[in-house]
């Protein structure tokens, strides 16, 4: 990129956003260019558009310049990249300002927001309105974008899980600069616009998740009415190979419809993380935490192996049908079964140390743990989650948590599974065995999302402040993601690291090369997201389009 | 088209496929070009092929001599144009060869699918394996294609009933002969390919979905267990304005999940085509049958002014619930709520007058129509709806029903709703309105599809053989899109009749446009369809696409 184009092109920005929306400050930049792993990416600039009028503008005058843009709502995609492009020297095209809610109805149950709406504001406009409905929250953070999490198809933890699944009506600025609306929002007037997915003709919001084919403005997304009732079920496996028939009870009671939601499962390490920071002392600060280490810690906090968990909704007769099915189907399985519904929860945060009589389960720190996953459950953001990310910091977890700021190491890989207990093991079992070997303790997440699929989130865990520590986490990734993909598992959703390991076979990936290179010939929005290129072109995006015009034309 | 290219073309492709599936006798072609109303495209030939590749070859020959194939799998498509091409001098591609079940899961419950295989297949393969597997069956015929009604968005009537949500890892030829897989199966040996749909990066399925970007040939459909118990319900509605409110109440108990699966509500001449022919007698040959007619054949019939169903699944208890909040739900509503399970129809056909004696409903005629629809409702195919295209026929329904043969005239329309008992019943008196003054019955289905939008089928029935019928039902066709329309109503499914009435904003004609001319340069694949194009180009395919070049080229 020339300097004085560059400088052209920052002028013509300040003129479309104004000044004070288009930051070069160095601090800035370098703030906005930390992950929780390493990264090289320079960012140029960040704009700040406040309105989809000037998105359109800022991408016409990136077309002009042929300087990459880089969209991001609220930028929270830690694990996978935070606020970084893949691309080197892209200018930041930040969202946040777009933060209005557009449309709402309580009686559709939906909900029109744009990129800039965050988990926290639809719940609390939810909450004003002394509304009926519940959103579905991602357990990351409360200041997470619905559309940037929907749009990278992230999950939750109500029967509202699968966010892609649940919102329609995109509005896309376009590589271009135009607008669309897909799906029966692209009629005018249109009375289906928020509630039907599909419109007339080739249906393309696929097309502008995961992708770089388009900046989504605005999107509608489905609500859950609250049901009449309530209760969340947690089961702790005490068999180390109790997984397989866990998923196998767990498929058939989703395929029936017992279990409406997505169901979790952590494994010891995911579940200790949730509760502390890695335990220094009682290790005498060697790292990783063995196997032979985490059995201490399951039989003084009372979790499994495989610690499962979701949600029973409806009527009360809905839910005591649906325990009776969980505890027939969960009968055979060696481990404990409990439910929790809010009022319990809230007599034994009263009298945990009565509830022990009583029971036999303590409850003192599960209360800890379960109660924002129980808020989950009912679509109430948290940012508990967030702490786990300080797992391996010397340091408390702050007050305000920022993981980038804070240099915690964390990368994520999240390949998906078919759900049966084998193939799970099968994943479940490579992971553990390349994070211990390279000295990372085996954080495993497991979501059935559907009733078909499982997905899987390992955590590769540090301190960015050991010397080290990043080279080896990222050398564990490229293990983690070879071997899951040579065994079948592949990734339901890719971060910065990790676009390189995008597979497929050379049609499809050509077919993808064709529609950026058509809908996006100046390659003006986030090169490299979700399109594969030589690492070398990255550093350079326009070598990229240039060698992809070449093989155009060669054919 | 040069005839001696041609007469090459026809050469390369009975070496492809073989000379006995290349079809080029004119009475053959005659009956491929017939549909339920008047049409004027020529078919030049029809190919055969037997598998993927022989379709690879197929299209690539085509793409050589310029030729534009029209992919059909079962041509079943009646009401929309048969297996009549929107453009003129196609050749058919005919997949019904490709039927092999290519894999199949009792425990993930999946089937993957060529596109000539049919719903009676499935359902017969089902059955010897003995399987605990329901497939959802659309209404039309046992011998339609899964596929084919898939990928148009075509549904049915179990929670399964919106197909297109329920299937994934679409295999597909490119218009350039190349094959791709869609989300997780574009990997090799991908462990989540027939059960996750998203993949990583763009999502694709949609694209290939009411289009003309590609042949799909392989598709995996999602089947749901066998509940263990069923039970149909019926609501007729007895109250003339009872629409708007019947709408809510089915709304909330869909939100609420109380009612798992689409919802149908015929109104009183739905329900009397598909009970029997046109009463000639009754209205001493005259038509349209008048609103002041229709209420005899509602008292003698027992059936209401709206006549609602569904079926409710799962175990005992929760179908004892569902019955409880339905009840409560529709109290306040004008009509009758009955509940219908197999036990209870085997006991009525066997005992109708002792039934009637003891509940006061007449089951007689009622046995008759519900039979087929309670097999619906458990994924059983039938072809007792098929019967309704003869309606206005002078002579009996054949033993062999063939609409298009038979001279049956029928046009659908199919616009969308929000599931809002006001728009919908807007929706339904602009259609009566429409029908009744072109003097056709106003015949009017409505599928609460997913909980907020409701999918109305109006059907434009009439006799072919008829002078001046023809040209009158396109008439009122094309006023009823064009109302419709007008009130924000848009069709979630186009016959060849209305691709002219594809609305949508510029921008977004433009990218479909775009994404068409890219993907298929040579305009091999449907040409004209869901891609809107002056009626002068569908009658000269090449014209449009010279067209669209120099409109690129001018840019």
């Amino acid at each position: 990129m020339q300097q004085d184009s560059f400088v052209a092109a920052l002028a013509e920005w300040r003129a479309a956003v104004g000044c004070a929306f288009v930051e070069t400050g160095q601090g800035a930049l370098r703030a906005a260019g930390s992950a929780t792993f390493q990264t090289h990416q320079s960012i140029s600039a960040i704009l700040r558009p406040a309105n989809t009028t000037e998105v359109q503008e800022c991408v016409r005058i990136a077309n002009r310049f042929r300087i990459p843009l880089y969209p991001v709502s609220s930028g929270k995609n830690w694990g996978y990249g935070s606020r970084v492009p893949p691309a080197d020297g892209c200018v930041l095209l930040e969202l946040k300002r777009l933060n209005r809610i557009v449309d709402f109805s309580e009686e559709l149950a939906f909900i029109t927001v744009e990129p800039g709406v965050t988990q926290r504001q639809v719940y609390e406009y939810l909450k004003e309105r002394n509304s009926r409905l519940w959103m579905d929250a991602t357990g990351s953070s409360p200041d997470c974008s619905l559309i940037g999490n929907a749009i990278e198809r992230g999950f939750g933890h109500t029967p509202y899980g699968d966010h892609f699944s649940h919102a329609c009506g995109l509005q896309v600025v376009l590589p271009n600069g135009e607008i669309i609306e897909t799906g029966s929002a692209a009629f005018p007037g249109s009375s289906a616009g928020p509630v039907s997915r599909w419109g007339t003709g080739p249906s393309l919001d696929g097309l502008f998740s995961q992708s770089s084919l388009g900046v989504v403005t605005r999107m509608t997304v489905w609500l859950m009415p609250a049901p009449q009732a309530f209760t969340a079920f947690f089961f702790r496996s005490e068999a180390a190979d109790g997984l397989p028939a866990l998923i196998d009870s767990l498929r058939e009671l989703r395929l029936q419809d017992a279990l409406r939601s997505s169901i979790h499962i952590g494994n010891d390490y995911r579940v200790l993380a949730g509760i502390q920071q890695y335990p220094w002392d009682e290790t005498g600060g060697a790292t990783p935490l063995g196997l032979e280490k985490i059995g201490g810690f399951r039989k003084r906090l009372s979790f499994g192996y495989w610690n499962a968990s979701g949600g029973l909704y409806g009527t009360s007769a809905q839910i005591s049908e649906a325990k009776r099915l969980l505890r027939k189907a969960l009968a055979q399985r060696r481990g404990r079964l409990k439910f929790l519904n809010l009022q319990t929860l809230q007599l034994a945060k009263r009298y945990a140390g009565l509830f022990r009589m009583l029971t036999g389960w303590d409850m003192t720190r599960t209360v800890e743990l379960v109660e924002p996953v129980l808020g989950l459950m009912r679509g109430v953001p948290t940012n508990h989650a967030l702490s786990s990310a300080y797992w391996r910091k010397r340091c408390a977890v702050p007050a305000e948590p920022d993981p980038d700021r804070d240099r915690c190491g964390l990368l994520w890989h999240a390949p998906v599974s078919r759900a049966e207990g084998r193939e799970v093991a099968a994943l479940t079992s490579i992971a553990t065995d390349v994070l211990l070997r390279w000295g990372f303790e085996p954080m495993i997440s497991l979501t059935m999302l559907t009733p078909r699929s499982v997905y899987c989130v390992l955590s590769i865990s540090y301190d960015r402040d050991v010397a080290g520590e990043d080279e080896k986490a990222m050398a564990c990734y490229d293990e983690l993601a070879t071997r899951c993909a040579e065994n079948g598992f592949y990734p339901y959703r890719l971060g910065i690291q990790g676009m390189g390991h995008l597979p497929g076979a050379d049609a499809y990936r050509q077919l993808i090369r064709t529609l950026k290179s058509t809908l996006d010939p100046n390659d003006v929005i986030a090169p490299g997201r979700y399109d594969e290129r030589p690492a070398d072109d990255l550093r350079d995006p326009h070598r990229w389009m240039a060698k992809q015009r070449a093989v155009t034309t060669n054919e």
